[in-house]
């Protein structure tokens, strides 16, 4: 599957948003710093992204529609002197873009002025944003991030770091979360760990990134996890870790095992593993319960490379690239015509005719959604000569709405909920579709009471009653 | 003097915005019809400009930092069918550009969705926002019009109408307001009458706009101004007119004389009067009273044309356009290198050598702020051949700060609170300086107690107590 | 009348150029030095615009389709140290704007690289373009500049200095150059002096520009018109003047009187004379003659106003500017739906209805080429008051083509070639029209006989033979 | 290794462009079915691109720089109906961009409009551009493309097709060209082959491009390459073949070998093969003659991955992804900082730290040019924990220039002529590095005879004496 782009190819659920802190003792240019972070989590979304910093006392914004080489490039040709800033990534969602969405997102209220870049969903934001629109609150957003903001401003509490932690814990849901509030830089995470945020340091700089393929870049070696529910607080003088959360209220950790399944990069560490690994341990588990192994492993580029690499170490297949992606699809391209929105994945990925013709394929991609660019994509390889097609995928069957920050579609189009593996077969045209069973991804990681399954499952960690009686009526 | 833009060359306080709204019973291309008003009111803001407009009921807003054409030319490529519409163009303040304070601003909030445009100041924003940052509101952009979202949405009145009046009740100072509010299009006045506000109809389109020239682009000639205090309302059924104001607490008006002796254009009928006939009014007073009349016009273009002319008709003098303007200052234009900064009003203002060369020339302007300009302006007159150059201003000498919209710099910098007209004339060069007098000016209104002249007289209409104390500690 | 933008609304012939050459004997930042020059020239040409100049021992080319601002801006945040540079300004013509007719030119070829920028027109064109073709010549624009970089490469000459004379004194019609060619800048004007081009120097620089106005923003005093049949080569050691034409074949000089009615800046001065205040006699002599002025004279800004002055003067009738102009037309602005197209002049001229209410007007413009937008403006005075327009063109009937630079319609479309003054006021609605006879035109100037004044006359000073053909055949 | 791009991180030749015609019978969309060509040959060339197609008998002309959806996506909104178009993408060279530089090129000459587009390097240029100096002709590009066009004008043939004929047995080296004049279309190849050109026809549509994966896109299966030597018309009523070159002149194919080691997709076939089989085939063999594998196959990706696979099959190697690519980067992306430039290869390709630690991996590329950013991929790789790295390039040494349109560096640059194998890994710190001997290359394809391997061994198949002096003098 695929980060959603103009050209959806591939199958998968659609995720939200990437974040990045950094402070540094000495001034430094962060927007160039932050550069890099967002760079590299721009998988994590595509539509904005934007910067916030802190310059002569005040926090300066900038962001724009597109990608981050398109809005900063620009921006960066000066220097920008600063201690601290945050930056963020956009998934585009599909009901067209809003600049008026992008973060972070700059308020100035009782508190001071602070700016906030959010990545997760929080599940109670209906019953929130009732009681603030109560009160005679305004949203300008239809973001998460300005209900925190407008929290943070309503609390009674005097400092501004007790107003927080007491927003962390009327908030519930996913949240990973990076804010600039005077001198200071705050990075916070969810007491479920729902979504990932890790921490490094080197020379006199911390950074704050939704992955540590972004603290890779600047050659951190010296980094952790920030711990769910935990709040941290970086200054010149100091990095001090809070634990903000109720220990009686939050039992249980929630990592959404959908980081690990498709979102994050492969050479990502996240939840205590490489992502690469893990994924190539779920296409082992996949071989090893497979009845019908093919006779050559081809992966969906580029989400299911590693769990075929893993299915075709285990099985000891031969692995090729049967199928090639176009990768240069510019940001700006968004079919101008009919004919070519319907040309869909056929802009995206092409067989290699002759690795395929006559082979029976075992095609991994990470996870099965509504079914429909499968399809193409199956009829792609058998046009192309296929003898078989065995779509293999490497996470159980979707069948449950996600409250914390993934775009499922509804359970209707969810084509689990619909067909059996073999009704998909038929449907899609493969001749067998197999996934993952949960136990067995269960298996993958040690301790799998420590992650969300709940889109397979429907046992959410956390209660979304209300979350679902909102998603019920906006849809 | 002239309209802020890229090469600030003349001498004239600064103002803020233009507003226009349309409903019409039958669906229109609004966004078009909204261009033309627009373009129209260009002179009155060129920093950013946008829409919005109700669509499949929900609001649409398009707005972007720039011209009018510039902004809504590729947006208007599609149509947009729709009844209803309001529309802003932005002054460029100083302190750079903001896309977050372009407007129409739209919010969500218990009432349902709002689109506000609005010019004008509220004198007692500083109170208001004090009172909302104690309950928590968090402010997003540095405008009033935010902050008017916010009352409506605090105010405890279940119908909006009801919210509205109370809102409009608790503001003070200057506002011509136009809304989107369901289906309807919303007008008001503040019941002062600081900024103009007119309104006409033609086939069942009704217009709002700040000036008549807005109205008269689509041929309208039913037109009337919304009185101060009123509140309009219009949809498909009916246009409901209003009076929202205490009576027993607004017992003047108090109409903007800067309206009239700089920011309209010159064609548009304002507070009773045509700009053009009251500028040509203020110039033959003018003349009435000046010892030393030269040998020729000349005004200071655009500025000064009207009050030129009306002295060039009284004193029987010619009149020639001795200076030359360059109109083609893209709106992208910032001055890159240091050495094109410091060109500044040579880049715009370009002399006729043989049409000056050894004459007592009158110069007329409207205003004089701080005279930096004026005083490259008399060089390069003198270094043009002038004989003499006795500058003319057709308005008094500014000393007071205005609460109420105008962007007049500090008491120390106004050049009047600092020099008599003879020590202003040896500071910048000129032979003489003379300012219209305040009472000469008010002969030249009928009813001038129905005008506001604090900016010369420092009498303000309303209590300007507080905003004065939040202006000084801003400085 | 008005230099071509996108809303043509004033009757006058369409120009093509503005050139301008720099060379400075330090290194200095040429680009920008080129912009200031090219600013003031941009009412010459507006739809594309660029710079050449020399850095490194090589040409680099800077053009692009839009205004001086937009083009230059992003381009001079960079320093670019060079000696010598050109640059142009283009007009924009109807056909549709192509980035590869843009100037300067730069060509490789036999006798090295040349950049060349070209204002005028040549007549023989046709013929000569014929014999490139048939000795296999490729043309990759529709220029007459790529036509002069052909016949300098054909040369047999082997100096490039005897080269270029050659072709000088092949090629026919109106031709101002100014080139870059290895470290040496070079300017042209053809032995008629059809087009303006003047120089000047400062401090070890040297500029050439199409008009006087482009010096005047180096505060250059020191200037002269490079002279007729002048070739001026400016390097480090030197700047040498030539006279290349053969004396016996240009027995005459032949300015385009189009410069002075309406082309040039009023500002300027060219071929001997202020614009200013060639055009405010050339409106006394309209006077002066005139059987029936009215009450009041307003110009048709900004092309009518000197002449309205003198028209003013002389009458001791008062002026005003009855009609006000919107400059706030973004370059980008080419009205994107069917319904702004048919706006018009509407867009653009604006009555103020209470100045001519009532009034016998005296309207004052320079020319009168279809008579389509004046029907237009006849009409909006009359919708807005006026008792009686009486239209009055500060120069005579345009009734021939030319074929030296300026873009008059077709003989058919010339509303003088189809009507007589009595008939056109009729067709465009006014109660008069009248031109400025040909005789007082040519006593405006001292020296009519250096004066071309075949667009009115049909009395050309070339032979045109061949470029009548050769635009019979186009049309 | 890559195809060029803003973040160069492999070791690789450099390549010139892609190109591809459409001739319908019927009126369609011609700029939309280029677009989809174009879209698949973008890995050929990613600085600009353009298309050229008739419209009511002109042909009009669209290019500009960057990516195919950046520069087509606005362009395609419109509908342009035609019958015949050629496209263009064009590689970005070092020197920076010139929009001059971007194809197609139209050129209008004594036989007409003609739109070029053109994939190659003609050997003999210096000489035959020298001629057309002394004959005087100008050129405005640095490309063959002009030349061709010049000559083509040139000629004394009275018909088109002959004077082409006659050019084309007048050029040397290689090229691939689509033209299109009057209302044919035209597809030509070199006598030797050496860049790929390839036809296909659906429904009365006829389509060429450079590889057989712009044809697929279309689902075309009917297709052939253009034979060496051969010129298509195409027109409403036939297609018609000729074979325009001597016989006796040209006794071998020589198609560029390189095209199958790396810059052809993985999808295409060319030359007879499969790229991805003959790449999978290299790195078998490559195996095959492998001392030392070790323990894990790992690609650069994308360049290396077929080889790699191939590998991996063969020795029966685990094959994992263990360098990540980072897509993102926007065509506008040029480093702004110092800093980020450095970063280099970092930017792009990020290690999996996890799939590498303590593991002898075999390394797999295609090619070694400068050896630069081998040696930052090896230290990447060694920091993240590999225990040995072996880089195995499925390519023999380059040692020797290419004059048919590869962008390989000077000899001295080349890393191969300074260093063995040997003193290779010591540079860049491998444990080992080896190629893929000729000979062993040479087994891969069936026919070796048929193509030209002279970057190897320094056998051209050409005299390429002329281009080889020009090269001399250029560097």
């Amino acid at each position: 599957m695929e980060h959603h782009d103009a050209y959806p190819y591939s199958e998968s659920p659609k995720h939200f948003c990437g974040i990045a802190g950094i402070f540094s003792k000495k001034e430094i240019n962060i927007p160039e710093k932050l550069f890099y972070a967002l760079y590299s989590l721009q998988h994590r979304g595509q539509e904005s992204c934007g910067i916030a910093y802190r310059k002569h006392n005040h926090i300066t914004t900038y962001k724009d529609l597109g990608m981050v080489t398109t809005v900063l490039s620009h921006y960066l040709k000066e220097d920008h002197p600063s201690h601290a800033g945050i930056g963020h990534v956009r998934y585009s969602t599909h009901g067209g873009s809003k600049i008026e969405n992008a973060q972070p997102l700059v308020a100035t209220c009782n508190k001071g002025d602070i700016a906030l870049a959010h990545n997760g969903n929080i599940s109670n934001s209906g019953a929130l944003q009732s009681e603030l629109f109560k009160e005679g609150s305004i949203f300008q957003t239809t973001t998460d991030t300005e209900l925190l903001l407008h929290l943070i401003a309503r609390s009674k509490k005097a400092a501004f770091l007790d107003s927080l932690k007491e927003v962390l814990n009327m908030v519930e849901g996913a949240f990973s979360i990076v804010m600039i509030y005077n001198d200071k830089l705050i990075a916070v995470r969810d007491p479920y760990g729902f979504r990932p945020l890790v921490m490094g340091e080197k020379d006199g700089t911390t950074v704050f990134a939704s992955e540590t393929c972004a603290l890779d870049i600047y050659g951190i070696t010296d980094m952790r996890e920030v711990k769910p529910g935990e709040l941290i607080v970086v200054d010149k003088e100091s990095t001090v870790s809070l634990s903000y959360a109720d220990p009686g209220k939050y039992r249980r950790k929630a990592h959404c095992i959908f980081e690990l399944i498709y979102f994050a990069r492969p050479d990502s560490r996240l939840f205590g593993y490489s992502v690469h690994e893990i994924r190539k341990k779920m296409g082992q588990c996949l071989y090893s319960i497979d009845k019908n192994p093919g006779e050559l492993v081809i992966p969906v580029p580029d989400s299911g490379n590693s769990a075929a690499q893993g299915y075709a170490i285990a099985s000891k297949l031969p692995y090729e690239q049967g199928l090639t992606r176009n990768h240069y699809t510019g940001r700006t391209f968004i079919q101008p015509t009919k004919a070519m929105r319907e040309f869909g994945v056929k802009m995206k990925l092409h067989p290699v005719k002759e690795a395929i013709k006559g082979k029976k394929l075992t095609v991994v991609d990470d996870s099965l959604v509504r079914g429909t660019t499968s399809k193409t994509l199956v009829k792609l390889l058998k046009d192309s000569g296929a003898k078989e097609v065995h779509l293999r995928l490497s996470s159980p069957e979707i069948k449950f709405p996600c409250f914390f920050g993934i775009d499922i579609p509804t359970r209707k189009e969810l084509i689990s909920n619909r067909l059996s593996p073999e009704g998909i077969a038929k449907e899609i045209g493969a001749d067998s579709v197999s996934f993952l069973p949960l136990e067995q991804l269960k298996k993958c990681v040690k301790n799998s009471e420590d992650f969300c399954f709940a889109c397979f499952s429907g046992e959410y960690p956390v209660d979304i009653q209300q979350a679902e009686k909102l998603q019920e009526k906006e849809k």
